[in-house]
């Protein structure tokens, strides 16, 4: 298979499809709408999912397991909620196959489930089933449980990690005494995730909340981050979501506060998913491949030796072993790549399509200088490089190049915000230019519908610090207080 | 809920499962053969994970994600997988609810899937479906992947861990050249379950083949760990199995060998899963809860302030903070259960229901004699011990514990192997003592099945490295070379 990818400039969504196969990070399976996510691509997702973890165990969560499946009558329960999920679930009805007289394999009719079971599209109905067990009393408040599992929702139009029928996530379930409590707990994880994005995929977002026509399906209130990815479009990297007493009435769970009266119990949920993976693609990567931030990359450095002899290969090999030694000190991730069944140029070509971060090479006379090649793959920079101190300069570039990275997807974030007050403006800005445009609404959903069907924008979200600001809607002319942000989504 | 457990000589599947529910390991969900599993069970099983996950990565697999869903039509194709499997599996054949005209939701006919999805049992037919795209050449194999996921088997008797119909493992799948590398392979991954099993579960484990009746459906040779449960009774801990190049060719996955011939491709897979929190609950604890090897315990020690007044606790409180740090230094994790909720004697009864390996508690006249009583979990017994020096005590009671939880189990397992010589004695010893029993027998499958039938003792393992003897099957009184281990199993 050809390493070469089509240019972003070319056909950005075909570049995209062709780096997650060539780069090794998922594929599609003979199974509808249902990924293979490779080694190398799990490998980064393993990296993600470590690090999530940590956070949301320092914020005091915890992690459970709940079924993979739910009865179908939980899904009524929650009558938002199930018209958001139910449309696009996969549904158990029988437990048996077997041979029919021809020796084929069917299903045995005879083998029918009383009620269907659905494949979890997201288990707030199977969770909160569990809390009215859980919880009695105020002391068994707030409950922090997070679980890390798949779930499936039926997708028409599949792509890999953006929109899948089967997709890994984490799913933050919270219980809490008081509104204020659940509400900041909202707050709190949408804080984590924009931390998380920032700090570890080198992805600048905004927070925000969703419009009601946004907004989960059983929510009051769904805190986002979003993000833009390098064609203008912008994607939802994750959510959380005040979910108020909607739930505890449903499956009637209820607590004894301090007084020794019985009170609904105010909840929360949150979550991310392999999409991630999609959005680390698409801000950072470019022509030649995928570029990783330091911080996520499961290689960050590579060492490969250019040699002709076995002997000069042993010479580059003993230097090689060392360095690689003091990287491992320092805590840095790295390969030596001494395959002999592969040139320099295939290598560096391989690499650079897997993104490691820092390439270094070492030839015959780098050895005699005491020197080292070291080339960037965010910037494609080379240098020479004393080997005097060479663990401690890596360590320093690494995290260079993690804040090099950022302030690159930063400036071109912040370059695609465009305010507009004329309904033309929008229009040829999102024609023309796309990224997020900053506009007055007047907070109908039937305007943000008509925006919708005539140019393709939803409101990405309302900014948690919007500026006090009058103006009129660009759409309707009506008044309005502040600008909230429109764009293309994937 | 009363902590108190049923003694298990009154009722030992009673006291099991009061203790998975009373312990907070897990509990049965409103999904008929679904476990939820608890955040203190699930902190446990990720002790677990993490230990396993590293050693297969320090033998040199990777961690991949394959499709929850199977194509029906795949399962047809290797035929005694299909006979092991088929009969017990969750079937979609939808991908759509809607409201019918009295508002319930109903699954929509008008969805129905024109091939029927399996959830998983096991994944071997997906993976070596994709197999046959990576594998092309000698210089792509081995391929040694695991998958960390869960998986349905419909059960129609469930018993928490132990037998459910949703449960979580791993499950291996390696590709290789030749039939040897498959094979040790194979014998590798059942060492390192034996290694996990004695040295992290404090389980002593007998290495062993399956004989063909229990061999996993569709392979040549299924490799074992056989643990003995307090009860007398044995549980299968673990498999890893040679599978030859049946999924090979039911999935047409050739090489092309360093001659440039196509040659079929030899495989494994091998897997533990969620039952090994049953093996651990079962071969350790008592009648006064958990019992946890120091390994896998959560929380290694707990410190319980005994106090008066709120002056005591609050010199209590500087101590135990003092040293919880030391402890955390050495890398032991503590939890000061400083709550005025509760009294000590509550919390000492949870902390031994619990397992905690190492209780201990601070009174005013331990602070002024500068003691602390620590008090073993195993063995319940106490000891006052002087603070100076305490961290580094502590971190060798918890390695003692460890090694006297597996000296424990290993002097009842090895006293519960029971050699006879006539049919009258195997019954004898199944009936009355419980246990392995070491017998001859002729090597047919229909021996084996009559004794199952007779007794309910199948053969749990050809032990590895038998001593050749001559006997005579004790049953059929036939000639047979070496000895089998018998034994009622879960």
């Amino acid at each position: 298979m050809s390493k070469k990818l089509t240019k972003r400039t070319e056909d950005y969504s075909k570049w995209y499809n062709e780096l997650v196969v060539k780069a090794d990070l998922a594929e599609n399976s003979g199974v509808r709408g249902c990924m293979v996510i490779k080694p190398y691509g799990y490998a980064i997702w393993e990296k993600m999912q470590a690090q999530l973890d940590k956070m949301f165990k320092e914020t005091g969560h915890e992690n459970a397991y709940f079924p993979l499946f739910i009865p179908k009558s939980y899904f009524s329960k929650e009558a938002s909620h199930v018209k958001g999920f139910a449309k696009e679930c996969a549904v158990v009805t029988h437990y048996r196959l077997k041979n029919d007289e021809n020796g084929n394999v069917v299903v045995d009719e005879t083998a029918k489930l009383e009620e269907e079971l659905i494949v979890r599209p997201t288990s707030e109905t199977i969770i909160w089933d569990t809390y009215r067990k859980w919880i009695q009393s105020y002391r068994d408040l707030p409950l922090l449980i997070n679980q890390w599992a798949n779930v499936v929702r039926w997708e028409m139009r599949t792509r890999l990690f953006l929109r899948t029928a089967e997709f890994l996530w984490q799913e933050g379930h919270t219980a809490h005494a008081t509104k204020q409590e659940a509400i900041e707990e909202a707050e709190k994880m949408q804080g984590v995730y924009a931390d998380f994005a920032e700090k570890f995929m080198a992805i600048p977002v905004i927070k925000g909340t969703k419009t009601e026509s946004e907004r989960f399906a059983g929510a009051l209130d769904t805190y986002c981050i979003e993000a833009l990815m390098q064609d203008g479009k912008a994607l939802q990297a994750g959510t959380s979501h005040f979910l108020g007493q909607n739930f505890a009435k449903a499956f009637d769970v209820k607590f004894a506060n301090k007084e020794g009266k019985q009170e609904y119990v105010w909840a929360t949920s949150w979550g991310v998913s392999t999409r991630l993976m999609g959005a680390l693609v698409m801000t950072h990567s470019d022509d030649s491949g995928l570029v990783l931030p330091p911080n996520l990359a499961p290689i960050q450095v590579v060492i490969v030796p250019i040699y002709k002899s076995e002997e000069e290969l042993e010479a580059i090999s003993e230097k090689a072993n060392t360095i690689t030694q003091e990287l491992r000190d320092l805590g840095i991730s790295v390969k030596f790549d001494n395959r002999t069944t592969h040139k320099p140029g295939w290598k560096f070509a391989e690499y650079e399509l897997k993104g490691v971060p820092l390439r270094l090479a070492i030839g015959p006379r780098d050895l005699e200088n005491n020197v080292v090649e070291l080339a960037r793959r965010d910037n494609l920079t080379k240098q020479s490089v004393a080997q005097e101190g060479l663990a401690v300069v890596i360590k320093e570039m690494l995290a260079q190049i993690q804040i090099d990275l950022y302030q690159k997807a930063l400036s071109y974030r912040d370059s695609h915000i465009t305010e507009v007050d004329t309904f033309d403006e929008f229009k040829d800005v999102l024609e023309n230019k796309g990224g997020f445009v900053s506009a007055h609404w007047d907070g109908t959903s039937e305007t943000e519908e008509q925006i919708k069907n005539l140019t393709k924008a939803t409101i990405r979200c309302i900014p948690n610090s919007p500026i006090f600001e009058e103006g009129k809607c660009v759409f309707s002319g009506k008044l309005s207080t502040k600008r909230v942000l429109f764009a293309k989504a994937y």
